[in-house]
């Protein structure tokens, strides 16, 4: 599926050793290319893990597998499939996805609840078992040969680059590292995480505690970006904390360690997050949209979603257009508190509209230039409270059109 | 703005003669083009009037005079301008407009509270106040010379053909028409009313009951429809009744006549809203979504919107490509109570996905063949209950990209 990288992409960082962690990858030949589509994905025992998953009503069966599967806290494996998403496949793509697990916990020696699974691709195809079961063993065989950019790779779909971000902390003495990689360009509107991204740090950490950390930083990260408004039926986001480097686990606020892990966690979700908004189909521009002055936090996201959902802001920015007055219409339109006369807007710094109207001295000189570089501001300010948000979209270009139009030919 | 007509455009139709309505159309010059960009509109005196304005936060001062004079019930005057909305423009604006309704009353000899007034266009721009008054002058020094398709060409921006729809009813043995026109061709997400639609008849009915029909027209008219998810901040629709025919007003359903008049304004309407998605920006088919088993008419309309607005859906019809799994996806996330293993769905008649899967015998072959016609119908059956709805929607192409990119160059 990947053409050109997208110019708004970023080279894989260098990422630290987790301890524990074992990567295979593998061809299960999902689709007609010539890649690797498969990673496979080890953990050693006491490995805890926590995930939020798609608000879907349509999910994929492994998501509800990872739902059932995150109750019991501790993971042995992960395994994710490129080119094929299983979702909308009924009993056939359900019995798939088991016998793939299945085959997992077998070669691991552990119970197939310690496997997490994690699908994306075309909906409505059921996982062929033949092909994901092989693949499976050929990634076993070969764990511990791929890095996790190599990993990151073999999980894209129309994704132009592999996606990973990685931070470290300083916990209790012990110095932790957390590692990330991401894959998702179209279908991004995540409810509750996106497409897929997964976490794995050498930290020992209870599950609930991860659990809550892991909502945290999604809140300001996932939740908060969007390439064109569609969620997934297989949005998953899974932490995987393997305890090498020792130490009491940290299950709470109060755990020594826990707000420099928590920040580190935030830090590499932020990353991964804008790693996939700049690889949004057919982007050419990152945009951050920044609201403030809204009656609550809640509300100002919601005003920041609609600014970023809409379609007309986006062709704008692509066609580098000043046009201002649409980021009203999509004040306007966003169904929450707003008074027009209170409103003021700023494109990448410069005061285009204030009180209800345009700014009375505004030139549109430094704000041409600022829309015909990579990254985009648009800050609003309701005037009516403190909430504030922050969303990060980009532009909609035909790209997007021709990518969409010939997805599945 | 215009160039060559949609390829899913229609002939303006004949329309018949609405008793005691003037009209009257001239070249403001609000943009650089060669063509007339105001109509004005004349009535008798007694001529009631009804309406519904956005739902937008951010109003045009216009709509902002409509909504208080909407109170009256009372019209003598409608006047539209093209090119220039007039919206977010705050004391400048809402004097342009308050400065030309005063010099329709004056002209008329009637009160500004009994003149109407849309305009349509770009964002943040006062309306020139000095073009605007002469040209409300030219324009009633001609009253009468226009015809509705005149004006109907008169209001465009990004259309690309006028859009007329006409009906007639026998009520309580006088025989009514009632004609109406629309423009709009972006920022079509109507939340209450679209763009700019107008309703002339010359039955004799009271204006609270000529809203009460209204707002029962629109709907499965309007508030059916959507082209890109954008609710304009200038959205109107205005009907305006001369009662020319005589007769005693109709003031509720209990009048003779009511329900056919109701009929005949639904027709108007639904017509008027189907010309404006023919006339979506880019737009290259017609697409038609048919939601029922849902557990409520209104959830019906949220899962048809999600469907109709998603740029995955409309990309995909675009290309003609039957990725039924996306319109999955938008089930899924449009939030409303939904079933996975309960839901079909089925394309230009043919079912392809039933009870959570591919429909055992689904053959692609008829369902490409119809998505490579004008007219797209998905119909999607939850499974859960009774409530039902139908939207209209076109296909999100490259061309919506390139008209939007430039729209104010």
């Amino acid at each position: 599926m990947t053409g050109r990288p997208s110019p708004l992409a970023r080279p894989f960082p260098a990422m630290p050793e987790i301890g524990g962690l074992r990567i295979g990858c593998a061809r299960a030949g999902y689709r007609d290319w010539d890649r690797e589509d498969l990673a496979l994905f080890a953990f050693p025992q006491g490995t805890t893990v926590a995930g939020l998953t798609t608000r879907s009503l349509c999910p994929s069966p492994e998501v509800e597998l990872c739902r059932a599967r995150l109750a019991g806290g501790r993971a042995r494996a992960l395994v994710v499939n490129a080119g094929n998403s299983n979702a909308f496949t009924g009993a056939a793509g359900r019995a798939a996805a088991e016998a793939q697990s299945a085959e997992v916990a077998r070669l691991l020696g552990c119970a197939p609840e310690e496997v997490f699974q994690a699908s994306t691709g075309v909906i409505g195809v059921p996982l062929p078992v033949a092909r994901a079961v092989a693949a499976v063993r050929a990634a076993h065989a070969r764990l511990g040969d791929a890095t996790l950019e190599r990993a990151a790779a073999a999980i894209m779909t129309t994704d132009t680059f592999p996606k990973g971000a990685s931070a470290e902390a300083l916990c209790n003495g012990h110095r932790v590292r957390i590692a990330g990689i991401a894959k998702g360009s179209g279908m991004i509107a995540p409810d509750m995480a996106t497409m897929l991204a997964f976490l794995f740090t050498d930290a020992a950490v209870a599950p609930a505690f991860l659990g809550e950390l892991l909502a945290e930083a999604n809140q300001s990260s996932f939740a908060a970006i969007t390439v064109d408004g569609d969620t997934s039926t297989s949005d998953t986001l899974l932490a995987f904390a393997t305890g090498a480097t020792g130490g009491t686990p940290m299950v709470g606020r109060e755990s020594p360690g826990a707000d420099a892990f928590a920040a580190a966690l935030g830090d590499v979700c932020r990353a991964l997050a804008v790693l996939v908004v700049r690889d949004g189909e057919g982007a050419r521009k990152l945009i951050e949209v920044r609201v403030r002055g809204a009656v609550s936090d809640e509300s100002a996201h919601r005003v920041a979603m609609a600014i970023a959902n809409s379609p007309l802001v986006k062709t704008a920015l692509a066609g580098g257009d000043a046009n201002w007055g649409r980021v009203v219409m999509a004040v306007g339109k966003a169904g929450e508190p707003a008074e027009r006369d209170r409103l003021s807007i700023r494109l990448g710094g410069v005061e285009v509209a204030r009180a209800g109207a345009v700014a009375p001295d505004y030139d549109e000189a430094p704000v041409a230039r600022h829309l015909a570089g990579e990254t985009v501001e648009i800050a609003v300010d309701l005037g009516l409270g403190t909430g504030r948000a922050v969303v990060w979209t980009c532009d909609l270009t035909e790209d997007y059109i021709r990518i969409n139009a010939a997805y599945r030919s």
